[in-house]
């Protein structure tokens, strides 16, 4: 089966799971909310909710959990796209939600879709200090030290002198993709109170894979099929994985993190195909 | 004692305790952070702290909930004051934080001060559900159908052909405004699975007051004394409770109300003059 066609179904559950958080007579706020975490691949979501399998978290609270970790997503892309920020006109083939409305719409969209999160996570029903823990690793991983962290790194090295380091684009991009993912990846093993140590492994190769396969595609992507504006880094001299290992080593270097990335599921025999499907597919995807 | 003495300490306290979740060596982001929320009056976490006192709250947690919610007002007044939204420049008499820095910065400033707050108040050293109640009430009061809610509905309004009813902007204050005070005052109750009703009936009286007094000071107050731009709703057209009520009439409707809060307080008897002290400023105050 094609791996999109895996994606689609939970996808589809998962942005099920979100409509129960609106209104049936939504305003402008939730109509902008909602047109911004709808939809789209889901990838972490379907982390999440492979993750929760393994480590026997029933699927209902697995589908809220991955509902969190999307709205978190969703509203950083809204207010990635600002114009102040990377000023993007189009996401996900539609109109990025400052266009669609206006910019003060997307900020507020954007930070209500944050505080929904928190209260999607809160309502797992499961023992409240392991969701707890999840809400303050979530609250951790999207914040100061993580993904807005990364994000404020990323932008600060735009106007930079010196194109940044290696070591520097690893650790920014740990901080502005990996940490999500990391938290994605071992929801199942923190929810159900395991060891996270291989999905530990596993989202910290996977994680670095996605964002190099991200840098090949501004690279040699094609617009029509990321629904996103490409050459972005190219065009503004940024140092990136393809920058600093050509195009061919970033592929190889992206294939070798896939491969230890699964090589961290040998404890899940089978029953982990489907992260391996999703970790095959990051460095495979055209958008 | 001067309310603003009284004031001053449980603010001091505060903003230690959010130090903590500081790094000794700040990057531009967490420099940000720390001018946005450190200082200011601190009235609701004022609420808290007396509110918790009354039920028994470990001061030491007191603290963190009201840094929590101090992190999302915080929050607030940054994304606000964008030049997008309200477009200030100046805040607590000084520049506001996208004119200290940038818009982005602004932005991802106010991302990541909410992001904390759902780190601190997750982090309380209380039962595990009681923390979690407060996570998912501090969520909801903050998010589509609070706070958010209340400040998309203030910027359509700014924009709309007919002036709001009366009713139409206190159903907006309410939310706008009062849902972060509600939390606030009901604090002490609902971590110490208490009765919220008498706390939940002053904060109603109270922060409807509370955004009276805001509509009489942008009329009527000193900028110099506020330290921000004032006479903004008039110089908009837009309806506020002193152009619906007049000058006179809010000021009596607004200490009618604070009556109204102190009364609520009576199961309380004198320990909670503090509450009453609150109330009683928020409708003398000059800023």
């Amino acid at each position: 089966m094609n791996f999109e066609d895996r994606l689609k179904p939970v996808a589809d559950e998962v942005d099920a799971t979100i409509e129960l958080y609106f209104d049936k007579d939504p305003d402008t706020l939730e109509d902008a909310m909602r047109y911004a975490v709808l939809g789209g691949k889901k990838l972490r979501a379907f982390l999440v909710v492979e993750s929760c399998a393994l480590h026997g978290v029933p699927y209902k609270e697995a589908l809220k959990a991955a509902a969190a970790i999307e709205c978190i997503h969703a509203y950083s892309l809204v207010h990635d796209d600002l114009p102040c920020m990377d000023d993007d006109d189009v996401r996900r083939g539609k109109p990025t939600v400052h266009r669609a409305w206006d910019e003060a719409t997307a900020v507020l969209a954007g930070d209500a879709l944050q505080s929904l999160a928190f209260v999607i996570l809160g309502g797992l029903d499961l023992p409240s200090d392991r969701v707890l823990s999840a809400v303050i690793g979530l609250a951790t991983d999207a914040g100061k030290d993580g993904m807005v962290l990364g994000q404020a790194r990323d932008i600060a090295a735009e106007s930079a002198n010196d194109p940044l380091s290696l070591d520097a684009i690893t650790a920014l991009q740990a901080q502005k993709t990996g940490a999500l993912i990391k938290w994605a990846a071992t929801a199942g093993p923190s929810l159900a109170g395991d060891d996270i140590g291989p999905l530990e492994a596993y989202a910290g190769a996977l994680g670095l894979a996605f964002q190099i396969a991200d840098d090949i595609l501004d690279e040699i992507g094609d617009e029509a099929k990321t629904g996103k504006r490409l050459h972005k880094d190219a065009d503004a001299g940024k140092a990136t994985f393809v920058s600093h290992f050509g195009l061919k080593g970033a592929q190889a270097k992206a294939r070798s993190l896939v491969a230890q990335a699964n090589d961290a599921l040998c404890v899940y025999g089978a029953q982990a195909d489907g992260l391996r499907a999703a970790a095959n597919f990051v460095i495979s995807r055209e958008h």
